[in-house]
């Protein structure tokens, strides 16, 4: 085991009817709030009432902020920042999944800052502050309710690009089960593949793979996310399948599915993000192809031991090829294209997409060149 | 799955020489700090040397505040509560296992407290406030690092019992499993029974059950702690396992375990606490003998459904029966005693003990009766 630090102030409220107690949460912020979510789905599944009832009730002022896209684009998140400026806004509030939540969080940290947001990402400038943050996810996936992580593509350039600091924590995020159940079939799959894709991240890239402790963490999520969307997607209704996918998807991207492994890099998000930067693809359906391509990979590069023993904990398969067909099955049963073809991209547009994400390889420090990057592609004609 | 809440601010420092990094950490809270620890075991792995020095190199100055017993006393922490005033402390380290830190939460609830500090304990007075706190742990196993609950023992009276609050989460907590390598193999033994019991105690008084996601978490703590002790029993100086087992540790009490089951209770701690408060017997060899016994007890009167769940995930047994063997195997197996008899407690004995837990068991509001108690002790005869 590696030396690690793990620290993760956000407080959790989860269950039925939590999403009404973040009012007075963020009333100890501030009485001037950034109201930020997405396509309006918060209206229909009755979060928006609820949130918009507990911050009124508490005197807190909302300036609304919606329209945030799946992959959320910089001109939306500029627009946030000059909006909370002008009505100085003193925290923001996200109700939504985890674009709306990275959204508000670069919002929170270009609100703070002097420059350009976009210097976050690129590497030009470190996040040292933002305005306090409150959430209620209704869509489990990303993780990003409990870690200080963002997502954002600059649409100028399709550049999915990322930022991190531990100013960017929400405070306190509320997790109501519940307001997923409404969640269609092909968001289930999506959030289920990010989740999945979050989890084993850090175990097939360990500098050490001796961590029996977060080996057995990683088993654990893994076993719960699949277990709880099988569940799901036999009974939609079905609450506590809900409520353990949801704690799963938080969990696998909290900072505990990677201790002691040392320096784990995140090659499938990396490669994964210049596909829904160049096509109209979900982050979750982009995975579910960049996920076993890269597996043939792994296990060409670093043998089978890895893919063997967590498909041994996890399916019960024997090989590391059965395991690799266990996630294929997985994640055709619940629907997502596990093949370039299956989601209509051209197998000729390998070197393109290989170019794009050796940018964000470049960026993470990550020491893979195109040829490899092309290799792995062609793994998922 | 219930609602939950889960909050922990702890920031963790794990590996190899972390505790030198505690001096920074601690010099920000002040540059006052009473420095708790026991019986000079940290004078001899070095954790005295190294943490005195990173004080002093950061400009804190230090009182010392040495001789916290296993159980540790009230008078003791009286006596500490009045160094810490006297010498206008703003902080306090501790360094040591469990007992140490336990110790140090009630000085520093205990020095911002006009009363008397058994007042948080039972049950007149709620701990609001509390001096910042730092530990260096030395021995994994109450996983007092991570939460915000510490046990002390009224001598006087011959109550072992606890106080709780958000005051008294560690700022900051080091680990460095180094320092665990010399432990004596029944320190090893106490620490895998407490981690054990933890671990167990939210599974099994579960208000709902199906919370999959925290089930299969239990099972994987459970898991490493016991594979990983069995790792150190063969081989002391082996640090992976040192480490995997000190992080269990850890986790198996910093809220995770529990998640989702709804107001679990504590009923074997309730009734070791007796044990270890009447008797000269550490807590995780008076754990050992009441796990077995309470097991027998609940699969009498709550079937065999989580035994069962639970033998197969960890032991991989079939029958409740087996669970509760494998259960005690292990104990045997780390040289712990399963059996009053074994540690010497006489049969005799068994009302006295269940009146003494009576006095826990209603100040943590359980529903549960002397003979009820007893009947649980005859089962460890």
């Amino acid at each position: 085991m590696r030396n690690f630090t793990f620290s993760n102030p956000t407080r959790i409220l989860f269950g039925r009817a939590v999403v009404a107690k973040l009012g007075p949460e963020a009333a100890r912020a501030g009485k001037k709030a950034l109201l930020v979510y997405g396509g309006g789905s918060i209206k229909k599944n009755g979060v928006y009432d609820v949130l918009t009832a507990t911050l009124a009730k508490e005197g807190v002022a909302v300036t609304e902020h919606p329209g945030v896209k799946p992959n959320p684009v910089l001109s939306h998140v500029r627009a946030g920042i000059k909006k909370a400026r002008e009505n100085d806004c003193e925290l923001i509030v996200a109700a939504g999944g985890g674009s709306v939540i990275d959204e508000a969080k670069a919002i929170a940290a270009g609100a703070k800052y002097g420059g350009d947001v976009w210097d976050f990402f690129c590497g030009k400038a470190e996040i040292r502050e933002a305005l306090p943050l409150f959430t209620a996810l209704t869509l489990p996936a990303t993780g990003s309710e409990m870690n200080s992580g963002c997502v954002v593509t600059n649409e100028e350039t399709a550049q999915k690009y990322s930022a991190q600091s531990a100013a960017l924590f929400p405070r306190v995020s509320a997790l109501d089960p519940e307001t997923t159940l409404t969640l269609p079939p092909r968001q289930v799959a999506n959030g289920a593949v990010d989740t999945l894709a979050h989890i084993i991240e850090g175990y097939f890239t360990a500098k050490d793979p001796d961590a029996a402790v977060t080996d057995e963490i990683v088993h654990a999520l893994a076993r719960s996310a699949i277990s709880s969307t099988e569940r799901i997607l036999k009974d939609p209704s079905d609450y506590n399948a809900r409520a353990s996918m949801m704690w799963s998807a938080t969990l696998a991207l909290n900072g505990l599915a990677a201790c002691g492994y040392g320096g784990v890099t995140f090659i499938n998000h990396a490669i994964e993000h210049s596909l829904s930067a160049l096509y109209d693809i979900a982050h979750g359906a982009g995975l579910a192809i960049i996920m076993p391509a890269w597996f043939k990979h792994h296990l060409k590069t670093a043998g089978p031991a890895r893919l063997e023993k967590f498909g041994e904990a996890v399916f019960g398969t024997r090989t590391a090829e059965e395991t690799i067909r266990a996630f294929e099955d997985f994640f055709r049963k619940t629907g997502a294209p596990v093949r370039l073809s299956e989601a209509k991209i051209p197998a000729a547009d390998i070197p393109r997409i290989a170019e794009n994400a050796m940018g964000l390889i470049r960026l993470w420090g990550m020491k893979h060149e195109q040829p490899e990057i092309e290799k792995i592609l062609s793994n998922a004609k």
